[in-house]
């Protein structure tokens, strides 16, 4: 039997003058890349040159829409209807779609950022807007989102492709959920165990929640992070150990 | 013989609780729509309704994006360097088309708004970074920009489509440019002298410029407004007399 | 004895090149306005105007900062830190005075707009938040907040002068606060019902909640509206009744 | 006889989750900061900790305001109209003065930023506004300019506190104006030659320029750089060739 496992992160997260991430070191571990898409940081510009460096590594490429806060980084959460919801992602897809054109490669999946993915994931109204903002993009986009969440529900109800994720380095309740940030047992940072995890996931479609549980969690994309150089190298190992484990890293398109 | 000519006036320009604009006059007597993409004005809840309001009336619609100046609305000028603007041309194509395909309709044309349309029209290496931009933003986009000016050379260099426009409200130079505003003979305010030059344009393809010279002007989109009831009246009156003189009144990629 | 209120309306929501409100109307009937900073509303030229416009209608002045969110005009919910709150509101009401000190006129209020208005009303560390920054503005400016709410305990806890407001047109539960905007009684439509309403809450310092209990209610600012022509006709009517029931309208700095 | 020199440079340029700028090492070798307003670059909160930060490094506080521009970090030209550049400049002077006044510290002075700078030192309808919005703020703040620019007269004019302020690496033509940047002859890179131009300009109020005439140049203010590692050591050797020169290190107010 063969396994495999798309690896994602975040990518292009620079704005004007300010640059941001390890977009080099990044590109030489994922193999699906979610591309800012100006509203909470990249501009024209950046996403040109990320989609062009994205392609250089044989890397996929997805959009990463997000509330329209740079201050905020997308990470604050706002109240936007579910009309806001939809039209926000659908101008955000198609604004990257249109530099994946400009270089002859296809927009493979669209990943919702920061709080407008954590809120959605909660909220089946807001999962719906965003997945049919997918969905009436066209060219079989895949949505990506947080696996057992309403994402699940809303890409199931509309028909459309979906990819789950799950996180290397985050602990499990033993309801599928994440361990809150603040909570004992939310972080997962020995790699090697990260690592034992994510294997697991991969192959036996479970993971050992903090209390103990074995509970069902069969990701089809694992989101690493290249925000510092402990994160690279964390990510370096992980994608070893799934290799050596006989786990084939793919794009999600050639997993979904 | 037959003649025809499109009519093109700006849309969707309100913006997040400001409206604009009497979009519902322009759509019945325009048969192409340059729509906003919220650099200058339009958010994509304004972006969304355009297109569908502009569908349910049968125009066609373009693209119209601008310098990011909101605050300005786009009439400011601005040193963009020639990937600034390739790159935020793009990126508002792409927006904006994403709503035409969600709706299932083509984007037709992409017209350049204000300062920047001003701008390029002037400068080689301006104009070629848009007309570049419209290319690679694929689909056989036409190009829409001043006749006689450098996006008819960059739209020839680059072999795309292209719309050359005209003025019915303005005067011209015996070299084929735009009398300045502030001259006297800028602007023609008689509609049925205006409807005179818009007819002898499209059947003659010549204008009788300020010193009485006859230059020559073959226009495939006449610019009306729409933000006035007495702009929506001349536009209408226009229209009736180009129709009047047998002139067929269609959407440019009927034209081109 | 003798009575005295103070009657505030939102000015200057005016952006770039898209026009909102009556401003002339607004300031024929309040005795304080509260102008828009740039955050939600306003631009730095809108500002300067709108001081001036508001000087020469004998109109006090005040700061209406809002979350940083002009597409959304400041009425979506954003979860800003305490530390954001306090540095927005500080550089909205630096920013506002600014354009005060240069006419020559003191800012007497800061009154928060929208969302965040409404939030901090019912959370003591944002009510709090925004009362550190009137405070450390300096210069004796009186917050304004909703009576009853959080503003009341954070100036008072921060001694700061403070003005409650209360609302015309809206009817009040028997625990002193609003009818949620969708239950029946939310909104009083009849001019002379509500004009009889204010003035029992200023002359007795009570209003009847929708179960008819007599609450306490003692407002120094009532809240007008001038945003539609039947509004202004309320405003106007209502200024009207409170002067023939021998109330004096006087700006907030001649109350507190 | 004693010999005196302010030392600035620009300050609190990051943005929201961006960083730029090593702001500890700057605040060790200049005697004056440029705090940027949000334009360009700086956000509420940022503005609030930068000031806190030079109180604390005994640095005098100015304001160095910018187009509004954040992407173009305030570098492209923008066509603002006099009217514009007034109520932008006021307006960023007031938000930054109350982080000062809530701080307990006096704003000093105020130096327009990147393109609105080069602009306006060769435009005086441009100076003027600006050195108008820096009078009608009031305080006595003073107004920062290119030596021997139209910022020279503009401040004459209006009778404002002015610094004329000079760069250490940047070569002069023999009118007194910077050297092109493309030019050869454009920068003085060597900083033991850049430290003996500033002593001369100083000392004896003349700069060599590139043909080898001396010019008149007598700089209240230095400009230094602190962008990158060479930067910032350039700048300390180049203060302490001063300080062992004899001349003293003195903010902008107790110069003029």
């Amino acid at each position: 039997m063969s396994f495999k496992v798309d690896l994602n992160s975040d990518l292009g997260e620079s704005f004007g003058a300010w640059k941001m991430g390890r977009d080099a070191d990044v590109l030489t571990f994922v193999s699906s890349a979610n591309v800012a898409c100006g509203f909470h940081a990249g501009d024209p510009m950046v996403m040109k040159q990320t989609v062009k460096d994205a392609i250089a590594a044989g890397v996929a490429i997805g959009a990463h829409p997000s509330y329209p806060d740079l201050k905020g980084f997308g990470r604050r959460n706002m109240t936007c209807s579910p009309d806001e919801l939809y039209s926000d992602t659908l101008y955000q897809i198609g604004a990257l779609r249109a530099f994946c054109d400009a270089a002859g490669v296809k927009l493979q999946h669209v990943k919702p950022h920061g709080a407008m993915y954590n809120s959605a994931a909660k909220k089946p109204e807001e999962a719906l807007a965003l997945a049919q903002a997918v969905k009436d993009a066209g060219g079989g986009l895949i949505l990506m989102g947080l696996a057992g969440s309403e994402f699940d529900k809303a890409a199931e109800k509309l028909g459309i492709p979906y990819a789950a994720e799950a996180f290397a380095d985050r602990g499990y309740m033993n309801d599928g959920t994440l361990v809150p940030r603040k909570m004992e047992g939310a972080f997962v940072r020995d790699v090697e165990v990260a690592a034992q995890r994510v294997i697991r996931m991969v192959k036996e479609g479970v993971v050992e929640a903090i209390d103990g549980t074995v509970v069902k969690l069969r990701p089809q994309s694992i989101c690493l992070h290249g925000d510092s150089p402990s994160a690279v190298e964390m990510a370096r190992t992980l994608r070893q150990r799934l290799v050596e484990a006989g786990i084939e890293i793919l794009p999600l398109c050639k997993i979904i």
